[in-house]
Formats: structure tokens, sequence, C-alpha cells
């Protein structure tokens, strides 16, 4: 049997587009003489589709893209396609996220998603109702059975989310080879865990496992791809490339022989460094690619953070299309505007220079007869800020190019930036990446030489609102900081357990005062590419307003 | 057997404060010498706590507060709390939504909450595995069944949401009295549906319900309360009064019989505008007052938007408490300033004005340079909303106030506003009331005399941004577009249904693609206080990046 995978980007709510793809994915199989052709969860209309799944018409139009896929398919290839399907009780929730087996031109059988992740960013019983019943669906000779993500992430684990392992229950039925539908999103540890799992499940129920995910960015969840084929003791004959499209194909006789690739076999690096730097670039390149928009805007300030996101942005949008806007106030010191230009020539890509002084002091003529003789203060700083923001704006407007949002992940957690000032944009490139990981990602993009200048990354971190400011000054250094963010944050270590670890009370109490009291700003922050296991944004919901830890 | 309810105003997170009022309605009861004294759902921790609950030692925190309650009640009376509690098996997730039942000093009982709702603004699943076993506990020689909000919503629905009814559950067993602790929050028809599933599960299982809600705003979801008590014949023998903390008690002796007020009984008003009324001055009260805030600022524009936040603002936080902004520009009308003068003259609140001409010439003179002789767009009326969104973000980081946000739900559904202008602030009063809804709302604040001008109520809306702009030259006309917006966001309704509806089918095109492609806009929206049933924010998730319908 000639198994193919379809591993495509696709774009939420497109059905006409992801038909497309999935077309010529099937064409393709057609044309090679597989058998089978195995897309990815939800393929039909992208994932996550969110709340779209409450409406009616989105869901007929899932079905007519089915249709249309088994018109395709006809009966020269079968197909298993992710869809929503509807429960047929009345009964629960009024949906399953199903896989559609397609054979003859029709749809023969179709599995539900048992394992319904409702953690971090996932809502999946928001929409979806638990599937209970396992059946297998028997094609060509072989006993087929298909599972969609989760529904295989439950295994070996000591203290599992669920109650029942789908696989464990479709085991007892016999299957020849196991398949599985996943949207399972990147984070930088995620690769090598999911290689794990696809391998437990294939020596725990000796079966082939046939594994295809989705690939590319939706907005803040970026899918790396990375589809796999393993055979039943477990050895990965194939790991498909990340961050990009590929239809690959397969021949498979039986559990116990060898599983051949049609093409030749790759196992991917999966250095984290790396990972994320690609995870940033897939992700503003399909923000932009998607919204319909090839330019950017970003404001340079000389320091590390605008510089990483001006290197990625070019990378993924070319470098004509990076707009960089030096904006120096008074507070400014000349090595800001200096290293910028310096990196600007390195790339060759364009920049405005607009001092902000002329515009500042209007405001504060105007606004000092109402301070009440009230000294500089945040206001002032914020103030800055907010104009920078302003100019950035006005470009975007003026030539509908997409903000760069240049915060990272340390001054998310602890409110270090300005609302309505650097925290502007249409996309936050760096806020799930600690100013510590910052550095790592700037190193790796100067591992061939020079591109962000040496000056940038050595010098002391500043936001330049006021004279001889650095970060230091109000933020413990970002080693410590950092490794307390990431215990509180990524581990839910509560103070107790901080203190355990040997950080000192009077630290960890300011720091995770810090990161709740500012859940506010975070909440009008842009969306946040997810670069690791706990990301602001979706898969973090906190109150606003509470004393929890404050 | 005397029974006392306890509708109090939680702080997420706030142990101590928590405990502390749960003590004083304690102490209240075994002065009175009640036998039972009933709170609400999670109730040592506040509703919802949401991703706290993921933090091991904020369970610590629920369970010392849960112990030291237990020590205030004694063997004196028996109290019901809510809190969270630990899943004893391995399996499924860490915790459950829980109700315990302390006697003589210590937690004798525990009752599960069976039916999580994850859907809209809860997420339950995301944190709590549902129970699956039904027990009463036997008090006093009356048995007791306890259900936990949700668990008594699923009665006589036709589509219901899940595959078991808990009360029926309970029925089985025979109890004498139901208890429902609840975190039910408020939407304009909410009050009215709450009494009929409290009326309809006292018929149907004839069993008297005594239903304990909390009360107050948590950021953008506010509990209105309404706490009552139904006999078992369904007639609802009291209701405690909406936004407001309340303690009150009752005799019951059996099922037979009626069922007495130790106070004198009340049915509360549901008039919808009265109710949205009140309860966007609970949301601002308790937003400020939570955080530990005093005092607010506006930009007051001369609209009929500003004018309604002022004088809610204005109830909630007293007329020295309210400082509004005026920031007329060479495109405002003279009426703006007039009419606003007026309001405030009404009212007898500060204010400043600050033209902003000045500043605005400033930036468009740094700005011409690079904008290539391309005329005044968007760009120019952006920088204006944005000046004024600086400028009063600069009264707010000077005295320490919180901005209020102006913006409507009409508004914030189709984009008709400024990022980073008037789109700022630290609370979204309105952006869950539609345009026409409104100006209902001010009628009803005029109810008793003109507060709002009769000319801000009756002049055509205009975000007066260029000469002689309307809102009718970019928008269809109020009146048509929240019908559409409201069969669209509230009642998920589809473009072929809205066509059903009689509504042109180019309008439904170009109203449904406004509202999809600005998601960004909303992404970064402050918390709207939600008073429908369907509000933009954690209710409501939809993809940024998609192309559905646009």
């Amino acid at each position: 049997m000639k198994i193919g995978l379809a591993q495509l980007n696709y774009m939420i709510g497109d059905f006409k587009g992801n038909v497309a793809k999935m077309k010529a994915a099937i064409e393709k199989g057609i044309e090679g003489n597989a058998d089978l052709m195995l897309f990815s969860e939800l393929s039909v209309c992208g994932y996550p589709p969110r709340d779209f799944l409450e409406f009616k018409h989105f869901i007929r139009q899932c079905e007519h893209a089915v249709q249309e896929l088994a018109g395709v398919a006809g009966s020269k290839i079968a197909v298993v396609v992710g869809a929503p399907s509807p429960n047929p009780t009345k009964d629960g929730k009024d949906l399953y996220n199903s896989a559609y087996f397609i054979a003859d031109g029709k749809v023969v059988f179709t599995a539900h998603k048992a394992l319904l992740p409702t953690y971090d960013v996932f809502d999946e019983y928001r929409y979806f109702e638990p599937n209970k019943e396992f059946n297998l669906i028997t094609y060509k000779g072989k006993k087929i059975a298909i599972t969609i993500c989760e529904d295989i992430w439950d295994t070996g684990e000591e203290n599992p989310l669920y109650r029942i392992n789908p696989v464990a229950e479709l085991a007892k039925l016999q299957p020849d080879i196991l398949l599985n539908l996943s949207a399972s999103p990147f984070h930088y540890g995620q690769a090598k865990k999911r290689m794990e799992v696809v391998q437990r499940n294939a020596t725990t129920f000796h079966l082939p496992v046939f594994y295809c995910n989705g690939v590319g960015a939706q907005t803040e969840l970026i899918f790396d791809g990375g589809s796999m084929v393993s055979d039943a003791m477990g050895n990965v004959v194939d790991e498909f490339p990340y961050f990009e499209e590929a239809v690959r194909f397969y021949n498979y006789t039986d559990r116990e022989s060898a599983i051949t690739c049609c093409q030749p076999a790759a196992i991917q690096d999966k250095e984290p460094v790396r990972l994320i730097h690609d995870a940033l670039v897939c992700g503003i390149r399909d923000y932009f690619h998607k919204l319909g928009f090839k330019k950017a805007v970003l404001g340079l300030s000389g320091g590390v953070d605008s510089a990483l996101v001006l290197a990625l942005a070019v990378q993924a949008l070319g470098k004509d299309n990076v707009l960089s806007v030096l904006m120096p106030s008074q507070f400014s010191t000349a090595h800001s505007v200096d290293d910028s230009l310096k990196m600007l020539q390195n790339l060759g890509s364009p920049h405005k220079i607009i001092p902000i002084k002329d515009i500042f002091e209007v405001y504060d003529h105007i606004l000092q007869p109402h301070f009440e003789g009230k000294p500089f203060d945040v206001t002032e700083e914020n103030l800055q800020a907010r104009i920078r923001g302003n100019l950035v704006m006005a470009f975007s407007n003026k030539f509908g190019y997409i903000l760069l949002n240049t915060t990272n992940k340390s001054e998310a957690a602890v409110g270090y930036g300005t609302l309505y000032g650097d925290m502007c944009g249409g996309l936050a490139v760096l806020a799930d990446v600690y100013k510590t990981q910052i550095y790592e990602v700037c190193r790796y993009i100067n591992r061939n030489g020079e591109i962000i200048p040496e000056n940038i990354l050595t010098k002391a971190p500043s936001a330049e609102l006021r004279p001889d400011q650095k970060d230091s000054d109000s933020l413990p250094d970002y080693a410590i900081l950092d490794r307390v963010l990431y215990q509180y944050i990524e581990k839910h270590a509560g103070p107790d357990e901080l203190e355990q670890m040997g950080f000192e009370a009077p630290l960890v109490t300011r720091i995770l005062r810090m990161v709740n009291r500012n859940e506010f700003k975070r909440h009008q922050t842009p969306p946040i590419l997810r670069v690791s296991p706990k990301a602001f944004g979706s898969g973090r919901r906190l109150p606003i307003v509470g004393k929890y830890l404050e």
C-alpha cells in the first residue's frame, strides 16, 4: 500500500484556497499511484477555526469542501481529511472533531477525536463532544485505526489529563496501521517530544504510525509540520521539514516489514535556538502573506530587541520591504543611531530618521499648566514612547505597512513598556522570547558574519527615556529575572517553591507582584508569536483585577 | 431549619479579604441561630480565578481558607462554601470545582460540579474534572442535595450541552432540599432566565431550591447576585437585590410547607435598560475599588458615547472623581464643546480644555516630507485621535487616574475607531452596548431630569476628524447596522440566514467583512464590561488572520 502525507499551510476559513491546495496534493497522489492520501486535523477549514465553529454556515462550508474533495478523489485514491462533523444525537456538544475517510468518491467512515485538549492555547471542549466509540476502517485489506492529534498523546504519562487512552481502545481491534491527523503547534521543545510520542505509540502497540501535521503560522500559533512515519518497532523512517509544505509518499507492506520512503529520507535538526529563529521568521512571513500585506515598519532604537526584529523581518519579507524608523530624543545616546545605521548598512534596508524633540516640547508646553508643578516622571517617559508609537503608526496608515512590535517576554512579564507607545503593533514578534534568549537568537543570526553589530549585543540595555537610564535601575538583572520568570510562568512555581530554589524572598515577591499587576498591559498587547510552552496570550489567562501575590 | 444565604462581592485571590467577609456572614448566622449558611461558587478564591488554578500554591491557599472558615463555624453552625478540591485519582484533570459542607468545625462532605460550562466566557473544563458520582449529605435530619451553578441549568432544553442531568441523578436519592452555589454572570436577560431555571428545577423535582449567587464585577464579568429561594411548588419566596451584597435568612420545615422569609421578601425589577445601567455602574465601581483607584479621566467629545460614560462614572465614583478632558481640533464643531460644558454644569464635575491643533501641526510638519505628497487621509484622522489618547493618558499617568474608554459595541464590531487613540483606556465601559442601546440608557439617565443635554441625544453622530464628517458617511445607519450585528454576533446568523431575514446581500457582505477584518483591533481593546449574552472579549474568540466572509 502506497500512502501519501500532505503537510500543508492552510488559511482559516479560506475553503476555496484550502480545497485547491488539497486537490493538488490528491492529484499528485493519483499521479504517483498512491492508494491513500492523509491530511492534517481540520484541514478543510484550517486550525484553529475558533468560534467560527459556532456558525452553522461555516460548518456547511466545511461539509461542501469535504464533498468537493470526494469528487476529486473519485475511485482513484482514498483520502483522509479533517473537518468538523455534526453530533447526530441531541445530547452533548453539537460537533465532533472528525476525520473523514473518503473512498470511491464518497465518505465511507468517520472517526472522531476522543481527547479534546482544553488547556494552554487549546479550547476544544468549547466546541466538540469527545468520542466514546472506537472502530476501524478496512481498506484494500488493511485495518486502519484513525486518531486525531491529542488522541495519541496520552501514553505513559504519570498524571494523564484524561480517563481513557483511545489508541489502547483501537489496539484491541487489532489494526494494521495507525493514522494520526494533527494540528500540533510549535514550541522549542515540541519536535523532540512529538517524535517520542509517535515512537512510544508505535512500540507500545506494535503499530506503524503515519503522522500528518499542519504547517505554517495562524496568527500567534506556529505549526512547524514535522510530519513523520514510524514503523511498528518505533524506527522513524522519515521526518518532514519544519515550517514548509511538503507531500511525501511511503510503501507499506505489513506490520513486520520495513516501510520504505519514496524519496530520500530525513530526520530534522532540533536545536532550540535555530527552531525559535525559524519559527519567528515563519510567523512573520505567514502573518503578512495571509493578511495580504508585503511591507513592515518598525521603530529601530539601537537596542537589541528592535535589532533582532529587523533582522527577522528582513529574512521573512526581504530587505526592501522593512522600513526602520529611528526616532532619537534628547535622551538618546549617540550610539543608538550609529549602531542602528551600521546594522541597516549591513542589511541594505531602508530607514527614516525623525527626532521627536520638537513634538515632545509642544506636548510638554501644553500639558505643564495642567500638571500643578509636578516633576518629570513616568508620564513624560511614556509620552516619548507614545510619540514614537504615533509616528510609526502614521507610516503604517499612510503606506499600508504593518507595524512590528519589539517587546520581549521579560518586559511583557513585568510591564516594562508603554501601552500605546512601544507596545503598539500588529504583531509582537519577540514577546515570547526572554531577554536572555534574545541574545542567543542574535548570536545565531550572526553565525556566518555580523548582521547585528557587536555593540548592540554588548551594551547595557536601556529605554533611554531619561538621562543615563538603564533597565537595571528598575529591574533585577535579566539573568536572574528570566530564571524567576521561567519558573513562575512556564513551570507554575509559587513563591514558596521559588524560595526553596534559592531565590531571595523579597526578590520573588517583587517579581511576582510585577507580573500579576501588569496583566492589564498584556491584555492590550498585539498577538504574540508563540515559541515556548507557555506564552502570554490565549494560552495564559489571568484575571486583570485580583489580589493574588500582589 | 433556618438557612442563611450570603451573597458577597469577592476579590479574586484575596484570601484574607474573602475569608473576613465570609467570617462576618457566618457570625451573623450564629447570632441569628441559623443552622446552615450557604455561600456561592468558588467563594474562598473569587470567581473566575482562571489560570491561578494551575498554581499549587493558590490551591493550598484555598484549602487554608476552608480550614479557617471551619474554625469560625465550629459546632455552632454548618457552612457550605465553594472552593477547588484535588482530584484524588491520577486520571483526568487535577481539580474538582467543589462545595465543602462544614459541620462541627470540619469538612464532612464535598460535592463536585458535574456540568462544566466551556463556552462563551467560561473555561471550566480547562481546570476541572466533571463529577460523575452523586450523593446527598444528611444534616439535622434533612437530606441535602448540593449542586454548583451549571448543574441546575440543563433542565428541559431541547438541545442540551451535556449528556447527564445532575439534579435528576440527585433526585433519585430523594433529597429534602436542593442547594446551589453559583457564580452566574449578568447579561440583560439573565435574571429572568435564572429565575425560570430555579423554578423549573423546583417543580420538576418537587424540591425547595436555595440558590446563592456571587455579586459584584470581576473586570469584564459582572455578577448581579439575585440569589433566591423557591419552595417545592416553584414559588419564589424571595429574590436578593442586584449588584449589592446581602445576607438573608429563611425558615424551612419540609417539602410540603411554605418557606418563610426572616425579613421582608422581594422580587426584583428586571427591566433590561435599568439592569444594563446598574450593571455598568457596578462594573466601573468595582474595577476602580478593587484596583485601589479612586479617580477616572476621559475624553469628552460632545458625542453621546462619552456623555454616557461620564454620567455612569459620576454615579459610580462621584462627580469630583471624574475628570473630563475636552480636546477640540480644527474639525470640531462649536456645539461639541458647548454641549459638553452644559453636561458638566449639570453634573458639577471638573474638566480641562486642551485644543490639539498645535500638536497636530507639529506632527504634520515633521511627517509631510516623508509622505511623498500623499493627501490627507485616515492617517491624519488617526493622528488626531492618537494625540487625544496621549493627552488623556498623560493625565492618567501624572495623577494616577484610570482612563475610561468610550467605544460602543457597534464601533467595536466594525472597527470604527483608532487603535492607540480613542481605543485607549483601562476599561471599555460601553463596548458591549450597541449605539441604538446607548440612546436608551441615556434616556433612562435623564428619566428624572436632564443630565445629558438633549442636543447630544439628537445630533447626528460624528467622529469630527475631517470637515463635516458624519458616521453615516462610512457606516450604514445604526438602526440597520445594529440589527445585522445583533443577528451575526449574538445569534450566529450566517450571510444566507441574514439575507433570508430580508437584509440586502451587499449590505450583509459589507458588514460581516468589516466585523471579521477588524478582529485585530478588538484584540487590543481594553477589557469590556459584559452586559449582553455575547460580548467582545473572552466570550468571543475569533482568528485574527483568516478569510471567512472576508
